[in-house]
């Protein structure tokens, strides 16, 4: 049920290049082929990627919108939820997932990594921010394809956690 | 698609009678029945039964949990969602959904009602709050049994909206 | 020291009557001559009667604004606080405060006092909801005029706490 | 008046070295002198440093705290406001100021810097995070000292705005 499956947030900008987007369709493809869901900012760029292929493989996707109302969903969700909260609503992306995969990225994402490993969550990144602060490098997990990141990732959010 | 569905919020109290949780069952088998997605607050009580009826009937139940894990969540839910924000996820309820319908209720649900009134969400109510006030009075729709509720709230809450 | 003294929240609508006008604004003189600390929504009507009685008379005013910048604070804030969470910054009032008095209002109003008494602040009540329902009756306290309204909140929000 | 006063927001970790509480206490001296408000996350280290510094100079700060009461913030703060939201209410930091300050700090100071450079906020920092990836080298401005990070957020955050 899904309920106790682990719940991969997967994190992105809305503007991102054609690799990026092949690499968030990718990750969402195996995210549904291993039976998690995949939380996301439910818009477009890698949000929509990421969608679509976890869609297209029978998953299930969440998206936690920034408006007040469902116009700007992408349309592969298969829970659309508006928080009306702006920006802030990445907060709540991270504290509904047990582990990130960081695809590509700018500010919003970033402020979605830092929070995470605040509290607690790891984070697994292909092409995204490199953190090399002393006592930073490697919290941000760099992983080299979709494969390893959602290996990974479910390695790191045990089932029901 | 679930993502074009209407979003119907059911709400109430964590401690319910027996009467209230029956009412709550039945309301969730009719709105799966219907195709229609459950938002709750994903823990006890009115909670726990609109959820067990909406998945027993082959529905989709979303809970919006106040805690920032899943551990208290009720297991009927098809997405759990920790919020981290305590009673103040109540609001986010409000803004996912498209309509209300509360089954008796206290404090918590009688702030999800008046905040769904201020934001424009119609609200249904199974032997809940009646509001007295001039202006007020006939705001929470009184619905007689859960059929009733749910033809109402799904009348007031165009699909895709 | 004002972190260290009582803090009232002060609601209402920003459409109000001239009655409820003056109430609020008494209401936020009297505040202020007890070294009391106003929290209010920092906009019109209720909001900017009582910040307008606070300010005049030397007190402290802290507006929690549901919009993004300053521009619509009234003119009477000590400190204008943009959340951008729109309604959902009723929430923060009253997380933010120890006790409520609440003159006038209408729904908004209405979700900041259940809130409220869901989450243990004691509500006071200058001509605003009357709650009938079993076990409800006398949660809103309801006072005849401002002076009463402010020592009972007082008494009921220990400085400090 | 302090509503049309700047506010500048000083980040940084509550476990923090003593160079960086020194720094963290000269710019709270310093906003001080100019008449602007601090905004800070209201509890230890950096926070509690920046409040004293402010206080003692006669300025004023505000904290917005993690925990639902006040029993945790520093006796330094002109207001205290309990938000409740744990780790998310440092995005409510962001919004409410015209600039940022950053001061060591670690995920969550990280945090705070993305969001505030997502949603259009200057940063300015001393001894902080620096980012080297295209894009986003020089968006955290570094600064040599509390005096020309002062100036700096000050000349970043007009009047009012």
């Amino acid at each position: 049920m899904p309920a106790e499956a682990p719940y991969i947030g997967v994190i992105g900008a809305s503007q991102a290049s054609e690799r990026e987007l092949a690499l968030a369709e990718r990750v969402g493809e195996l995210i549904a082929a291993r039976g998690a869901v995949v939380i996301c900012g439910g818009e477009g760029g890698v949000m929509d990627a990421v969608s679509r292929g976890a869609t297209r493989s029978g998953g299930m996707v969440v998206g936690l919108l920034p408006g007040e109302d469902r116009s700007r969903a992408n349309p592969w969700l298969t829970v659309a939820l508006p928080t009306g909260l702006g920006e802030l609503r990445n907060a709540l992306i991270v504290r509904a997932c047990n582990a990130l995969i960081a695809v590509g990225g700018s500010w919003g994402t970033l402020s979605e990594i830092a929070l995470a490993l605040r509290v607690g969550r790891p984070v697994f990144g292909l092409g995204t921010w490199e953190l090399e602060r002393p006592g930073a490098a490697g919290a941000v997990v760099a992983v080299s394809d979709p494969a390893e990141a959602v290996e990974a990732a479910l390695a790191g959010a045990p089932s029901g956690s």
